[in-house]
């Protein structure tokens, strides 16, 4: 009977991680038509191609080098000792986290869009998936977590013995995808014209059929990070749901009914969301998501139209200012005085925070200097009139209409 | 031991819930895309930020009103109450249930589409999900279910102590929906040369992806209307799957080979089988969901075309009137003479099903007269022909194309 | 407590194989939008009738024929005995296989797509789903498995005690297809004008949204092949995974970045990993992945340029021959010698493999024969140029557009 148990227990265990990868999973092809709806026509299909093929590069790297970085477990041994007595449970631990460092070349990937050659930005993302950010990972949630990821570490003798918190990414994964993006696209420079001329968006309903698929997908990224099915938890749900919310409805107010801002609106929410889903009160996760649209929408316009930094889907506020917030706000609002579970620090979730942020910047910096130094990182003047399809791919994103 | 059991218990509870939320919630994904596809292109934008936008208000007020109404809970306590010691298996029961709620307004915006302002239509919406939606739902699976919900109350003392039985929705949800709809579309009129010219659907692989997105979800909305693990049925499963199939193949027919209607059929054979889903054979399931796209076709037809009713995506036929065929179907195809398991009752689901229609027509006449005797409901002439994107959200569907 | 826990077990089996029906549901949309974007705008609608019809009509006939053929169960007696004491699990059972089943004429579909006649392809997809897939099946997986799908059965006394391996499909449910509908298309005829003029694709973007559908499904499709939540293994997921990855890089690396390839790579990846996934290494599968993608992007070459055969959505190469290699290459990659777990004979697969090709291509060539001398396959050349969907259907894809 305890026998059982136990297995109907670990069969669960896996199950449970598995759906959080498979919603994480699916959140990629988000990204993938988030960016396809926000780039013109001529740069749809590259797209496309750059998420699914970062997301392969991505997950041969991380299986090889990153994870390990990460977690000290290395792969490179007989298959069934990989099943082991658990079936399997380490193979989907490193499939949920890997869509998770997924997300770093992907959110870059937007920020970049229309005017990046391929294959640099390829090798770009293989440093960041092996090393840059499993090393930051490997501080919080993994190997190394006595520097920021456990009370009586570096960062909790500074605390008061409260460990930096983040519950689901919103430092370790958005604003590092979003801190590293921003040196990438200023070393870039703006797209041909884009400030002389009038760029639009393509297609409303592709970005918004990506933002639906993240909105879905973000519900097993939050609620699976328990990594434990017993760990499970109603209020991390409510939580991203009335973060979401929140996002909706502030950019629906702020932008004036826009409705790109609107669906990066619900984003924005679920980015701040993620430190904190599992200690703040769901009317505390509705204000921090609230107060992320606004951050995005006021920031977006700052950063684009009067740094002119040519950020096309906004991924530096979004992920990376947003998910400075989410730090941030984790502990403000996961606080008991307000409403909250308590047990975290706002010192603690200040400092982890600014530390990521420097390093993303950092390590974004000195990557694509150095590609662009070396390998070059734009497509010709030529190619970028082409469009990045053709030049890239031979291939339209409806060739039919093009013949 | 039995310590853990009940542990794992209660988070394969709260899981269990949890993905049929997360199934539900795709589903509004599904509503917009049916929208964007159904209408004009100088409405998609429009149809996309009302069920977002929908979607968060619905959320703020049922969270805070609606609920508490139905079920007689309110979350306004710490964070920790609300997660006790069932890891916050009432706040996954109320997204649940949050997702049924909030499918009236993305009901009715499919009807209104394409001529309705859009703040009214917010406070019309408000009003559904935090007050009329909810005590209805309160008569039948909440607070209030001595009502028409329980064998020995009002209902049953009528129908041979036999409940009011609406396993999954086709009346609570579908035809309250479709039967509130039908009086703001009379009230708000046709579009604008609707009977003088031709008027064409824009996109048929948008409405298709829409009733994917609809019959996938589907499967969450029945069979975790079960709200508990050791309430799963695979009958539930499969009663969806053929009158879905029953929907989709006599919609093929009747309307021969009309695209429109087989991806719509699919979708009348899913609502008529909710509420009888977990009492019917299968063939029977087969049989309500084939008569329930009949009814479709021929209704929205006479609707249309005949009474000039311009209700754009067919709701008051599709969700208003096969759904209350749904209520009532149950009382037959469940009985144990057809094969089904019994224990449900024709008059009772007769006099259920009419209250219901009854009282969405009259509530949903109210709300819209009012509107329109004060703000007013429709967009002026001008602000109709423009189309409601560029005039609501100042922005078209493909703005590069339109530049 | 053991009462308890049995059920929990019971319905957490439900559950899980509810789940990977869903999944594998949710898969036919990928086909649909895979098909939709691999053919002209004028044969969009048809492909989307197709797909959802040919499963309302498969799910008739494996309900009342295959799925007693395949396992020798009946659904014809009353509700009460379906639900059971197991929840209805045979229903699921049902639900989950019949997803595979309906692969059958949703790979045929993309192999016919632009000239088919409608009525006369339901008859053969029903032929297949009722009979020729069932028996098939009932030789590895069902009630006739001493053939095949035993040790101690007729190949096994050939293969040194080892029956035939399919853990998921590769062989059983691909190579069935695409064997099928090479004579189909052979038999068919080339599109009009197809070798005399330009032909292209419509549209990349809808491409790639059915291949992320089916993508995301797969991991439904090979983990929930265990059929008991305690049989699930996260080396089934991982396998997965790997494979898609090396199938995705491999066509990158050899179409030289196309971005058609590079979508369907990855599904050629995953086609051949579903028969090993569960005894091979993950370095295996990235290597079985790859070699598929190289498979089929030159085969598709020979096949529809040199041997012009005009497979449109190459489902021959990708599902038919990728199929078979998959089945070959469990025997390669699952030996332990090469990491794998071990337990399954070269020999085996490869008659197994063979067995199934021929007999699918035998099937396939009777059945479209047989239809072209009687009823006829293809449209007129009248509605072929003027294109599917308004031939069959009477409506365009963009009716508005169209106007």
């Amino acid at each position: 009977m305890e026998g059982s148990f136990n297995q109907l227990l670990t069969s669960s265990n896996v199950l449970f991680l598995l759906l959080g990868a498979m919603y994480v999973f699916s959140m990629h092809a988000g990204f993938a038509f988030l960016e396809v709806g926000s780039v013109r026509k001529k740069s749809q299909v590259n797209a496309l191609v750059k998420i699914l093929t970062d997301w392969g590069f991505t997950t041969i790297m991380y299986f090889l080098i990153g994870y390990p970085i990460a977690y000290g477990i290395s792969f490179l041994v007989p298959a069934s000792d990989l099943l082991g007595s658990d079936q399997g449970f380490s193979l989907v631990h490193f499939f949920f986290l890997l869509t998770f460092a997924a997300c770093i070349p992907a959110i870059i990937s937007g920020g970049i869009a229309e005017r990046a050659k391929y294959w640099p930005n390829v090798v770009a993302g293989i440093i960041f998936a092996a090393l840059v950010y499993p090393f930051f990972e490997s501080l919080v949630w993994g190997q190394n977590n006595a520097v920021l990821g456990t009370a009586d570490g570096w960062l909790g003798s500074i605390a008061g013995n409260i460990a930096f918190h983040d519950y689901a990414g919103s430092v370790v994964v958005h604003s590092i995808g979003g801190w590293i993006a921003l040196p990438a696209i200023i070393i870039l420079g703006p797209r041909l014209k884009r400030y002389t001329s009038t760029i639009k968006v393509s297609n409303i309903p592709f970005l918004a059929l990506g933002s639906w698929l993240l909105c879905i997908g973000w519900f097993g990224f939050n609620v699976m990070s328990a990594q434990d099915i017993n760990g499970i938890s109603g209020l991390v749900a409510l939580n991203s749901l009335l973060a979401m919310v929140g996002g909706t409805l502030a950019a629906l107010i702020v932008s004036k009914n826009d409705a790109t801002f609107i669906h990066n609106g619900a984003l924005a929410g679920l980015i701040a969301v993620c430190a904190g889903s599992d200690v703040m009160h769901p009317i505390g996760a509705l204000v921090v998501g609230a107060v992320a649209a606004v951050i995005f929408v006021k920031l977006f316009h700052i950063e684009t139209e009067i740094l002119k930094i040519d950020d096309v889907l906004g991924v530096w506020p979004l992920h990376g200012v947003v998910g400075t917030w989410g730090g941030i706000a984790c502990g403000i609002f996961g606080q008991e005085a307000l409403g909250g579970i308590g047990g975290v620090s706002f010192l603690g979730q200040l400092i982890g925070s600014v530390i990521a942020l420097v390093y993303a910047a950092v390590c974004g910096f000195v990557v694509y200097y150095a590609l662009k130094k070396t390998v070059g990182i734009r497509l010709s003047e030529h190619d970028e009139l082409r469009g990045a399809d053709l030049a890239i791919h031979s291939i339209e994103a409806y060739p039919e209409e093009a013949l």
